[in-house]
């Protein structure tokens, strides 16, 4: 981290592993020329350089680094990264008329964190838990995974959208083929991130939060800090 | 104003002056499928389908109108908006290697608005105060002004920045070229608004506060709402 100054951030690295709006759109109040790093595939850099607002960002100020899935980079002083392809989508502003929701490359991705000691998943987008991703996340201490939608139907239900959350790119928490299932045989802690306001678990006395944590999941909140 | 539902807002009609950041980033946050219309000048809408990540904005949900400078056109119903050139500069983040400062177009415009009774202008952005701006808003029985800046340079004197407000594309409020002295001949009500937070005028207890209010005109804060 660099030192204190005037109009200052504790922001080292910012990271981003997906190129839609509620990833990219903060940059643009952290343009006030302060420094820092900026990581991204090479796909959701393209995201920001073929629009033209985010070059208030300025380049000289805040390097825009490439990194390539699955190779662990220092994100920070001790703290290795590493991208990997997550079953997504492109951004809903760059959708076309065919959208292919299980697209693996550099558009959505996970990130493996790791001190040397312990090791973090975080995966804030995924339509579906593939054995692949098992395998990827098998090691991990502390799992945070898309808790967007209790249900597939959900928007639709509630009157808030007309998406599954499959086509939004979001796999349901409930289910046979949702994440509390597909995800059970993890050791790692887990705590569900990326919850839409829709969410029946955000209501303190919901079946669904009981269920969730019942099934030894943490709900994430914000201003949450986790220790591992 | 259309009327309520779920996921709604208030916002009937939303009016872009500028295409920088502060102008435009907002839309962002109003993207989730509620209707509005958009109004702004042919050059401003440009930027924002220059910038992809603007189509979150839904065409068929909120219709893109582009409007004519010193054309009046019904912005709600019963209030009659027109939009004139102001002395300004293209967006931060399409700056070339030269970059006109007093630039009179449709990038940086000021809003004519009128009930039929009373006139309002609100003016978020202005270079300098031409004879011809006077002219046009002699009629303000509201002027809604820059006041961004109270001296040229602030932001070099306060370490947060390199350039002087003139260059910015903001008249300073003091001195004798400043906005209270330009506009002093001007029969309205004064508000100053686009404030930024090295303004001394901010400082309750300020001398540079106590000068601007000392000369009649009132200092906008959050939430303000004014009748005229």
């Amino acid at each position: 981290m660099h030192p204190r100054a005037l109009r200052d951030t504790p922001v080292g690295s910012v990271l981003l592993t997906n190129g839609d709006i509620d990833h990219i759109a903060g940059l643009l109040s952290l343009r006030e020329q302060t420094p820092f790093q900026m990581f991204a595939t090479g796909e959701i850099h393209k995201v920001l350089a073929d629009n033209r607002i985010f070059d208030a960002v300025n380049r000289e100020v805040v390097p825009r680094v490439t990194v390539a899935l699955d190779q662990p980079f220092e994100l920070l002083p001790g703290l290795t990264a590493k991208l990997f392809a997550v079953p997504g989508k492109v951004p809903l502003f760059m959708e076309g008329t065919e959208v292919q929701t299980d697209l693996e490359g550099e558009q959505t991705v996970g990130v493996r964190l790791s001190d040397g000691a312990k090791t973090a998943y975080y995966i804030p987008g995924c339509a579906t838990v593939t054995d692949k991703l098992l395998d990827q996340i098998a090691d991990a201490d502390q799992l945070f995974f898309d808790g967007t939608l209790w249900d597939d139907n959900e928007m639709i239900r509630t009157g808030t959208g007309v998406k599954t959350g499959r086509r939004m790119g979001h796999i349901p928490i409930s289910g046979p083929d949702g994440s509390i299932v597909r995800l059970s045989g993890l050791k790692a802690a887990k705590t569900f991130i990326h919850i839409n306001n829709t969410n029946p678990i955000w209501q303190p006395d919901s079946l669904e939060r009981a269920f969730v944590t019942g099934n030894g999941w943490q709900i994430a909140a914000d201003g949450q800090e986790t220790e591992i």
